[in-house]
């Protein structure tokens, strides 16, 4: 395609995406089509001849929208924001459009330095201190993997140069709370410490890790001849968006020397409040910090920013140093192949660019405030409303509840709140996610998309309400036992 | 951001790639920023108050352009074609533009099952048989170190249930040849294996890995009482594009039990030429495969290709299965996030899709046969001048070469080598990159940009020729010892 076609096509598209976020507020925000709907529509083999990109826009339109779940939509309450504003869009465009590649620095100088700059202008956003250093990866899956990674080298100090994690004796242990994410049992299992490894521990009733627990967990496999090698906290858990104690988790790693990972890939994003941030007291004293500027923040994905104390200690676990990329100035720059796993890198820098500088850091700030007054507004008419009833604290953006008709208990309970949710998801009008919150199905509402404001959020307290009472009018009367 | 003023904006940003495109021609191939000079041109805090893009169109003109090495140049000829092509790049706009995520099948059941289609057609563009299952990773350095990952709990069965790798008795050990890519090693110490279990096998006179030096290896590491696990052939290598021998280090692998992964990151994209796959003859005897579409082929950074022949091994290794993520569909579709590391993914298919779809197979065939000859051209033209030496095979679009005035030896031919090189690069001309072959530095020039024509190569050969002549005029005489 030349310049020329791209100036034509590249506009044909800009009006293709403007209109499609014109309209997602009116699409039914999940997708309802079928496995295996959208294969089946698609030819099963690659066209031999050049197809024209009104045929994509054909396709685009007729098959590959239907089949999507709309992130964008106002009326998007499930998972997590994953927000991809217009500014942010078009930061990413840049990176596409350069098409420039970071392997060394030499290989683009002002990708890796860029990064450098941006991940700086949001540490100190975040109200971080000057000892951290930021890198972007990929996903919070990556750099909890990474953190793993780095506290294993650690406390083995440095096992990679010898015989491994196989040459281990004594297991090295890792810790998290029930409510960690499964990113964090996954990196443990990924990076080789095993099930038998990996503790999970106890939460109180704000869902929030035990101190004192967490340090009987050392303590047990310290006199079981184990090393207790890292632990990681969670601002703000996938389930509840519950706070980890984490200075008292900084004080219990310093005094048994555990790595600890703050996993904020959620609540990071609110730092940027500085209201926020006794939410995270302690954070100074942690090994290394992942926050997801693609979530609620609005840098599309895949942001996902990873801080660290001591870079070199990163280096030295990452790095590899191939002839082919040598260059005079090793020594002066960053090359950021040794800060994560992959060797080659995105310009990512400039989607979180151009959202920071489009946006200002007042304009961010005043979006968040905006969606936690809104969670706010909802969790007060949970509160106020008969048989409606919130399932944990709202520090942030997501309010979990459910609906407790009369006599409903046990596993037909759990189905008549998924019923309820399945039909507003069916129903198009909103997306929410259920998930299990001790034992038990309850409802998830993550506000924080960009374009939904209050009356989307009261929009949703009227149908749920509705739909719920609904299905409990006509749920069958449970036959006393 | 609001649609309209993205029309605005994003029409006038589709006009600076366009015309970035159109005179990335003409722009000094190689950046001759400074260490620092970029970051230094930035402000060095987050601005309070939103900016336009006016002020972003400005530093990127003023500031990151020149701060980068242009790898969409006709005349950039370094590291490997990092192409992204214009059809290519609107297919990721969409993918930035829809902003959707994946994480299970239902969260966009579009972006997953149109990854299922596209990574099908490649394969089949490949020539594989249908008993190979694709999806997409970042980088080979992810997708190999998935594979090492895969071949971890296959050898120890499924280890990370129980005491994980540290619970190991015998060693578990890695092989590829010397000229493996970095991140074959990178990957077997982030998996815990560690430098004592891997080994450097030695290569022919091609640069290929030598089967029998392979066997006496694994049999001496039998003999000491550790356990081969997983064996790295490359299909291309680095330095030489080198080809090992796929079907005799298959025929070890299959009698010794070990994973067979094939490294085809760079001469991947060849096999959708027929006459190209006899290079990795054997490749339907391998467990698993990494094909970089984002190099030669063209789709946009980052679309790496990992095919397996066991998905439901794949999956057992990667799987996480919280409860927000639970659907009803879960055994009729893919949930991509258990395919690979990260458990959210951009719709990346759509670069690939927009690919194949504009050029047809046949146009993307058509390009790589010109860049066959090109570089065959080339290799030619090599042979027949006096003084200049062809150091390797040119089974694909990558010449390696010196140019050896009388009398040069030892670390004074590396520093006339790596100073004329060092010249063209920056004179701007074009951008090659030096690196060891055999302890001695070489020139590499990897022919493959998408606007790369013959008059280019031409264009380069005479560059090289004038200028490494020109420094041989002019070097010391070395005093005869």
């Amino acid at each position: 395609m030349t310049p020329e076609e791209f100036r034509r096509i590249g506009y044909e598209l800009i009006d293709w995406i403007a209109d499609y976020r014109e309209q997602v507020a009116s699409l039914p925000v999940m997708s309802t089509v079928k496995p295996g709907e959208v294969r089946a529509a698609l030819p099963s083999t690659p066209p031999q001849q050049p197809e024209g990109f009104d045929a994509i826009f054909q396709d685009l339109n007729d098959v590959i929208v239907p089949g999507l779940s709309h992130w964008q939509s106002p009326r998007f309450f499930g998972y997590f924001p994953a927000n991809a504003p217009l500014e942010s869009v078009l930061g990413d465009f840049l990176s596409s459009g350069l098409g420039v590649l970071g392997l060394s620095w030499q290989s683009s100088p002002a990708l890796s330095e860029l990064e450098e700059v941006v991940t700086d202008w949001l540490r100190q956003m975040l109200g971080l201190s000057v000892n951290w250093s930021g890198v972007i990866q990929d996903t919070a899956s990556t750099s909890t993997l990474v953190a793993l990674l780095c506290a294993r080298e650690k406390v083995s100090d440095y096992a990679m140069g010898r015989g491994g994690l196989q040459a281990q004796t004594a297991p090295l242990t890792v810790y998290a709370s029930v409510h960690g994410h499964s990113s964090v049992d996954k990196a443990a299992l990924l990076a080789g410490f095993g099930r038998d490894n990996i503790r999970a521990i106890a939460v109180d009733e704000l869902h929030a890790l035990r101190p004192e627990a967490l340090e009987s967990a050392i303590q047990a496999d310290l006199a079981a001849g184990r090393i207790p090698c890292a632990v990681v906290v969670t601002t703000g858990t996938t389930a509840t968006t519950a706070i980890d104690p984490v200075k008292a988790a900084a004080e219990i790693a310093r005094r048994y020397g555990l790595w600890l990972h703050v996993d904020a890939a959620m609540a990071g994003s609110a730092m940027i409040l500085p209201e926020c941030r006794s939410l995270w007291e302690g954070v100074e004293e942690a090994d290394s910090i992942v926050v997801n500027a693609h979530k609620w923040l609005g840098a599309v994905f895949d942001t996902s920013l990873y801080y660290v104390r001591d870079p070199q200690h990163l280096i030295r676990v990452m790095s590899t140093n191939p002839s082919y990329l040598h260059s005079s100035v090793d020594d002066q720059v960053r090359n950021l192949r040794d800060w994560g796993i992959p060797l080659g890198r995105r310009f990512r820098a400039l989607k979180l660019w151009c959202l920071i500088r489009e946006q200002g850091v007042e304009g961010l700030q005043a979006r968040l405030r905006r969606d936690l007054h809104n969670a706010r507004w909802l969790a007060d008419q949970v509160d106020a409303a008969p048989r409606w009833v919130r399932l944990a604290p709202v520090p942030l953006q997501t309010v979990c509840l459910r609906y407790e008709p009369d006599g409903l208990s046990g596993d037909d309970f759990d189905d008549f709140t998924r019923t309820w949710c399945q039909r507003i998801n069916d129903s198009g009008v909103a997306y929410l996610t259920p998930a299990v919150l001790e034992g038990r199905w309850m409802v998830r509402v993550s506000v924080g998309s960009v374009t939904t404001e209050l009356e989307h959020v009261r929009q949703l307290w009227t149908v749920m309400r509705e739909t719920a009472e609904a299905v409990a009018a006509e749920w069958p009367v449970p036959t006393s036992s």
